[in-house]
C-alpha cells in the first residue's frame, strides 16, 4: 500500500486514543472488514436483531459514496452514523472518533464499525477495535486467505459468509477452511447466512461471551 | 485514497510512455478491475480460450501473494507474468513496464493486465491501458456501481460476471443494469458467465472489433 508513514504514525496514537475511550466506556468495538459485496451489511443486520436485548449496538459504517447501507441498518432500530469517506480505501482512527461524537456512547455495549469494503487497505489502520473481523463469501473463492495475507493475519474472528449460497457457487468448504486457519491463526471461525440465518445465534453468543472476557480484562 | 501525490505524477509520466509502448506495438492493452473474487481470473481464461486463433494474447497478473492465478492463466498455453505486489493495493504503471520486459512484446496483440483486486485504489493508477474493464459479479450486491464512483466512472467497459449465479443469488438485473449506465456512462456493458460460456463470444468480438478501432486510431 501507498502509506504516508508519518499519517500511519498519526493514525497509531488516535487508535490507542479510541481504544482508551472504548475501555473507558465498556463498549466492545469491532472493526469489520470484507470485499465489497461479501454482505457486510447483511450481517450486521442480523446481528443488530439477534442481539435485541442482549446487547445495546450501535453503528459507524464507512462508504466512497451513498448511504445505502446506514439506511438498510437503521431499519434494525438501532442508532447508525454514516461516514462518507469520498475517494478514500479504507477508515481512519480519527474518523471514528469523530463518528463517536455523534453516538450516545454511554448507552452502548457494543460498537460495531462497518469499514470500506476492500481487502487489502484497512489492515494497515488500527482503529482502536477490540476485535477485528473479517468476511469471507463462498462465492469470493476458496484461496484468498492465501491471496491477501495482511487482512487476514490480523483478524481476530473470520466469517463465511452466503453459506446458503455454498452449492451453487461450487465452494469447496474444505479448501476455504485450510486456508483460513493457515492464514488467520488466531481468528475464530464462524460460518453462517444472514438470508436464512443459519449460523447466525452462534455469531451472536460468541460477542456476547466476548464483550464479558474482554471486560474481565479490563 | 492515501496517496503521495509525487508518486502520482510518477505514474503518471510512466503511464505515458507504458502508452506510447503500446501504440508502436499495435498491442491493445486491458487494465481489469474488481472487487476479489468477481471472477477476473476465470474471464481472462475463457478471455484467451474465446481467442484463441483471433488474436495473440499476453497477460500480466498482480496479487499481494501466491501465484494462484498466474498458475490457472498458463494452463490456456497464454504467456504469463506475475507481479507480487507485496502489501500494495493496486498496480502502478512502472510495475507493468518491468513485467512487459518478460514477454515477447512483438509478438504480441492484445494485452490483459490482471490487476489486485481492489474496487477503490486500482482507480487513481493509470497503467497506460487502452480500455479500462470493471467486473462486477452478481454476489456482490447491485448497488456497488454506486458506492465505489471513482472505479465506475473510469470504465470503458463493465462485465457484469457469474450470470450463472443470478437466480440463487437474487440478483435484481434491472436495478444493477440502471446503477452502471449511471456510474458508467460511457462504458460498453456486458453479461456473461465465464463458468457456462453464456456471453464469452459477445465479449471476444468486442475485443477484437475495439482492437481495430484502436489501430485505426493511430
Amino acid at each position: 500500500m501507498v502509506v504516508n508513514q508519518a499519517l500511519l504514525g498519526a493514525n497509531h496514537r488516535l487508535a490507542e486514543q479510541n481504544r482508551g475511550a472504548f475501555r473507558a466506556l465498556d463498549m466492545l468495538a469491532l472493526n469489520v472488514v470484507s470485499s465489497p459485496g461479501s454482505g457486510k451489511t447483511a450481517l450486521l443486520q442480523a446481528t443488530l436483531n439477534g442481539l435485541r436485548g442482549r446487547l445495546r449496538c450501535g453503528v459507524i459504517v464507512g462508504d466512497l459514496a451513498t448511504d445505502n447501507d446506514a439506511m438498510r441498518l437503521r431499519g434494525t432500530g438501532a442508532p447508525v452514523v454514516q461516514i462518507a469517506t469520498g475517494t478514500m480505501c479504507h477508515l481512519e482512527a480519527g474518523m471514528v472518533a469523530q463518528a463517536l461524537k455523534k453516538l450516545d456512547v454511554r448507552a452502548l455495549d457494543l460498537l460495531l464499525v462497518e469499514n470500506v469494503g476492500n481487502l487489502v487497505c484497512p489492515a494497515s489502520f488500527d482503529l482502536g477495535e477490540a476485535l477485528r473481523v473479517v468476511l469471507l463469501s463462498v462465492t469470493e473463492g476458496e484461496d484468498k486467505p492465501l491471496k491477501y495475507p495482511p487482512i487476514f493475519v490480523s483478524a481476530d474472528a473470520v466469517v463465511v459468509t452466503k453459506m446458503d449460497l455454498e452449492a451453487a457457487a461450487g465452494f469447496d468448504r474444505e479448501a476455504a477452511l485450510r486456508n483460513i486457519r493457515q492464514a488467520s491463526p488466531k481468528a475464530e471461525l464462524f460460518e453462517l447466512s444472514a438470508r436464512t440465518g443459519s449460523g447466525i445465534d452462534a455469531w451472536c453468543d460468541y460477542l456476547v461471551t466476548a464483550r464479558k472476557k474482554w471486560l474481565e480484562l479490563s
